[in-house]
């Protein structure tokens, strides 16, 4: 069915509050196999609200609200929704008992304001809300749905996935399956140019491509009334996709390529240690975000200066005179060093030139090495970029690529050998 | 004056695309002293487009739209406002002139769907483009202003800065002056209920509280014919809200507090070392982000396992036997082992429980050190929370923020002294 997202707080129309929500639930409704045809912010306005859903009542089914739920005088949703459709609020004793636990564990004395969040439009289904105090519901009424939930994302999420979804997904002619192929080392519009005549001649399974810091993502979404079917287009697309990307870094899943590479390693329990330069820490910083790392993740060394390099690593100062500090020399000297110092079973180390300021060498070139079983390999990269923030994630990036390419590719089945 | 967002863009409703746009056009409509009373979003669909417009148009005195600008016959928004108004559609010559200049820069041959660019509603106000091809236009008509800019978020900021924010200024009956307040150390709802007072009882300066990643956010906005009487009016309430807040720290200005330590120290060529547990290299991530930190940054070390504390830094193996990794002891012998090695002005160290599975010790236990002129001082912190990345996040911030206290404080003003 079509739907509209419907989001209510004066705050959003400030710009004080980032709508989170919305692309949220924009995906999370595609996903229940139905349509997004509008979306729509007003504050808390009982005449606004009532002219936003005769707008979008006009050519849609169900409109999915968020916010304007809370305790406080602003917060008028209920009373405008009740109002729309004609029906009294009650109270619900369940949520007016739920309410009051809530805030004697909390030691707060409830208010009036507080019960006002039980009032529920008559005939309405209610969503008990698992997070915060505040129900939702959904009314149906004249052959419309209209549902209305928390603004606080974690409440919102929760109630979504628990107790809307599939409640959507009865009103979808199929269930949509989704999957996502992220590629690494290929630009945007690379991409899209060696699948452009899959994207357009496509109806099902639907090719979104995007990129976002340094991967390109590509999502397809397939829709059935038989899930069995819906994956069987989505692996005989994934299957032309890969083909034609054969030579970059392709792999599925909703992890992106850093993290995936770090459980693997963790899983596989192989110990990593790194030095870093242009990247300052963020190789390591992100390997440790992961719980679990502790017990693979040995140590990392912040060479950012040149005596950093000769004195903590063991770099040979004549090594960088001769080369610079930013050389494939340096690099695979400092990968040997870690390994010298750590004996890790993957020893990575980085040096680059992230912004203009740095030295005669170009911004965007950077070496990253790689030492594993007895070698060191030292891959070049050149991001043509004078953008900082630009070459030290795509330094970090290519790290966990490399690691991948040397490491991984060759553990990965293992376990199913 | 009134006015709306509309966003115009199939794939915004696929939750393929982002909407950034909103959220920036909202705070820059809101600076130039007009009032933003809806967003909608609707699909290249040129009934509900009107539909849109119709239903704004209702309550705005101006709609500023984005996106469906682009050459491919999806993009109709020239051709849907031109009829919304009645209006026929003009070739531009200058806009011929610049996409074929652009084109062929580009060694791209021009096409009839690139030309479609340069038809512009008869009589509207061009507004050019300096980024891409597509021109922005504005039709006044009816007492009604449209405003269309294109989707890409370069092209439309660009053109939204250059073209449209004066125009819009002398719609406002006077400019908006905002200053940010960024506070660290106490949790919203406590930093709320300290100046819930100032905020009930004010219409100008507006505020607006918000808290990201740990720190939170007060936005004062004022809005006065004249400039002074707006800066005068943030000067006193920025006044009484820095003294509600007395004993925590307050910065003004839109650089979060890292970012404002770490340029301090640099302009101040004040040399930094710093060795991290529990943060995993964040700290030192987060310092070399900045144009500049090799200047001062030293060197990091990833002490990630306790023999790297012992091996790397030189800790007594008897110490973290007897206290803990985590403990006051281990994290002052890691900033004098720091100094010890690099005689950095400031040598900063932590270690803590990032998550549940590390050690006894409750998750969100943190400790900080800070070597500074002969002196180690060694802070606690408990989070009292079990996410991990909260806790790393709590741990950088504090790092800086103790930094901020040890070493800046005394420092910042000495140039005025």
């Amino acid at each position: 069915m079509k739907t509209a997202i419907l989001s209510i707080g004066t705050e959003i129309l400030f710009g004080e509050t980032v709508n989170t929500n919305v692309l949220y639930l924009t995906r999370a409704i595609h996903d229940t196999g139905n349509e997004v045809i509008y979306h729509i912010t007003v504050g808390d306005n009982n005449e606004r609200i009532h002219r936003a859903l005769d707008t979008v009542f006009k050519d849609c089914d169900a409109v999915i609200a968020t916010g304007g739920l809370g305790p406080t005088g602003d917060d008028i949703t209920r009373s405008s929704f009740a109002e729309y459709f004609d029906l009294p609020l009650r109270r619900d004793e369940k949520t007016e008992k739920d309410i009051c636990e809530f805030l004697n564990s909390r030691k707060i004395q409830p208010t009036s304001n507080n019960m006002k969040q039980a009032l529920i439009p008559s005939g309405a289904t209610i969503f008990y809300n698992g997070v915060g105090t505040a129900p939702g519901f959904m009314i149906e009424k004249d052959g419309k749905i209209l549902i209305s939930l928390p603004g606080p994302p974690a409440e919102m999420r929760g109630m979504f996935e628990n107790s809307l979804s599939p409640v959507l997904c009865k009103f979808s002619k199929g269930r949509v399956v989704t999957r996502t192929i992220r590629t690494l080392g290929i630009a945007e519009s690379n991409l899209e140019s060696k699948i452009m005549d899959l994207v357009e001649g496509q109806k099902d399974p639907t090719i979104g491509t995007y990129a976002k810091k340094g991967e390109c993502t590509i999502r397809l979404a397939s829709m059935h009334e038989n899930e069995e079917d819906s994956i069987k287009a989505l692996n005989d697309l994934s299957g032309k996709i890969k083909e034609r990307l054969s030579g970059y870094v392709t792999i599925e899943g909703d992890v992106p390529l850093p993290e995936y590479v770090i459980e693997l390693l963790i899983n596989k329990g192989i110990t990593v240690s790194s030095a870093e330069s242009c990247t300052g820490g963020n190789f390591a910083g992100l390997f440790t975000s992961i719980a679990g790392a502790s017990k693979v993740f040995n140590r990392g060394f912040v060479t950012y200066s040149n005596e950093a390099k000769v004195e903590d690593l063991g770099v040979d100062a004549e090594t960088i005179k001769r080369y610079g500090a930013v050389s494939t020399q340096v690099c695979k000297e400092m990968a040997e060093a870690v390994y010298a110092k750590t004996r890790s079973d993957v020893c990575v180390s980085v040096t680059g030139v992230a912004g203009p300021d740095f030295c005669k060498k170009p911004p965007g070139l950077i070496y990253i090495g790689v030492h594993y079983r007895g070698n060191t390999e030292v891959f070049e990269l050149n991001t043509h970029s004078a953008k900082r923030n630009v070459n030290r994630r795509a330094a970090v990036l290519h790290m966990y690529k490399h690691i991948y390419e040397t490491v991984c590719a060759g553990i990965e089945g293992t376990e199913n050998d």
